[in-house]
């Protein structure tokens, strides 16, 4: 999404031009290296509109047997770093009472942090993909728990509402447990709406090409989500085999593929109709 | 403790010569190499006794403000190898309902385990020291959590209590929340108590220097409960600073030292006369 960000004017050209990777390559240099570092501006062309099309990359479709997934924008994503320390002990000769132990504050705070994926059943999404002790001995209590929180939900309101119990949780576990807590929001991708032309043009194609579908509103960001800020944007989903994505397993059928390009096609020739006068 | 494990026979010779370090360095090579490989037998020679004093390396002899503490034997010790594991998928488009997370099964786990510790409170120790999800990423549910329990007191028939807890806290959670798991044992130390002659001696010597103090069961391994085996044994503690060890920061003062050494002189002088006939 560097691309579609620098395009989009999210992101600076001289930003995305300074990028590393964890070897220390530079992204200009990189791109020069394979003969892609062009003379054409990086600011927006003035185009018509963008019509992504994706694998879904988890498993709703598959699983209510569906065909495509007609998708109406991009849930907000905010992620925090969320630390509990108190103070490292052997294990073998510290009594429970003269110990501060991160790990029974770090429990009942998953506890509850979890039940925040349900504040807004069927939509808000929650998880703790990190998590982590330190130093990680054994035999030692632990100085610090580090962890991580990703929260999810179409609407920014609810995401607030969200972070909100999130710092709330962390204040009343670190202070329950007596040990010290920070929690610190390290991203924020607020929610996207598709423009509404162009998802009637996708919902038109698929009602067309008499495929299943359903609506609904992609819970990864992809380059549609720089885009929509620039140009009318939508996005198509087809599923892919038991929602993974980013792994050697990924896997959809032929058949699930032109589907998916039908669709694309199709939708491209009536929006095209639409927006010609 | 590897050296009174071989001189007391709980390890083979050949056993304790073929170890390796991280780096490779074998211990009989390395034996010969600081010229310390003997031709003496590893095998125990007939002792009447053996003390051993040491920094307590926990806080109960500073906080208690003591100046000595009689130690009458070294707890039993178990640690256990957990993990709770479902299926790995994308934070973002995996709803709630779909998910098999291991975080909320270990939630619950931790905080049950953590009260294994106040099972006989005062002597019951529990301790998660080791603590990590996998595969470690942000934006992905993860495949399993592994964490390390370690579990101590000084009554094997207590110890056997807390590890029956633990594993049924273990099928319980796994089963409330619909996660696989596992739980192994990977060392077992039983409690060891010192020689009731050896620890009269060393409780005989703190009353004649007026030394304040208090019996105690040592919390960590010592080359003693290897000896203890196969001679009269028993230890002598001080305090340390914060009951910090194995650190930079360990510290004891030069008074503190001396009172040790004047216990674990005066001990032996009177464990030889009550063994003179």
């Amino acid at each position: 999404m560097t691309g579609s960000g620098a395009f989009a004017g999210r992101f600076a050209l001289d930003y995305v031009y300074g990028l590393t990777d964890r070897s220390g390559k530079r992204f200009d240099e990189e791109l020069v290296r394979i003969g892609y570092k062009g003379s054409a501006l990086a600011a927006p062309q003035r185009f018509a509109g963008y019509f992504e099309l994706h694998i879904e990359q988890g498993p709703v479709l598959e699983t209510e047997g569906l065909e495509i997934g007609v998708v109406t924008g991009v849930q907000g994503m905010r992620w925090f770093d969320v630390e509990f320390s108190g103070d490292c002990c052997h294990a073998g000769t510290t009594p429970m009472a003269l110990r501060r132990d991160p790990v029974p504050a770090v429990a009942a705070f998953l506890a509850e942090v979890n039940a925040i994926g349900d504040m807004d059943r069927g939509r808000s999404l929650c998880t703790v993909g990190l998590l982590e002790a330190a130093p990680g001995s054994r035999n030692t209590v632990p100085q610090s728990v580090r962890l991580s929180v990703d929260l999810r939900h179409p609407d920014d309101g609810m995401l607030d509402r969200m972070e909100a119990r999130l710092v709330e949780v962390g204040a009343e576990m670190a202070g329950r447990f007596n040990i010290d807590h920070a929690i610190a929001r390290r991203w924020n991708s607020p929610p996207v709406t598709f423009d509404a032309r162009a998802v009637a043009a996708v919902s038109g194609a698929v009602r067309k090409l008499c495929l299943s579908h359903r609506e609904m509103v992609s819970g990864a960001g992809h380059d549609a989500v720089h885009v929509a800020a620039v140009a009318p944007t939508a996005m198509i989903f087809v599923p892919c085999q038991g929602g993974i994505s980013h792994n050697p397993r990924e896997s959809i059928t032929s058949g699930q593929a032109a589907s998916g390009a039908n669709v694309l096609l199709q939708a491209l020739l009536d929006y095209d109709e639409m927006e010609t006068p």
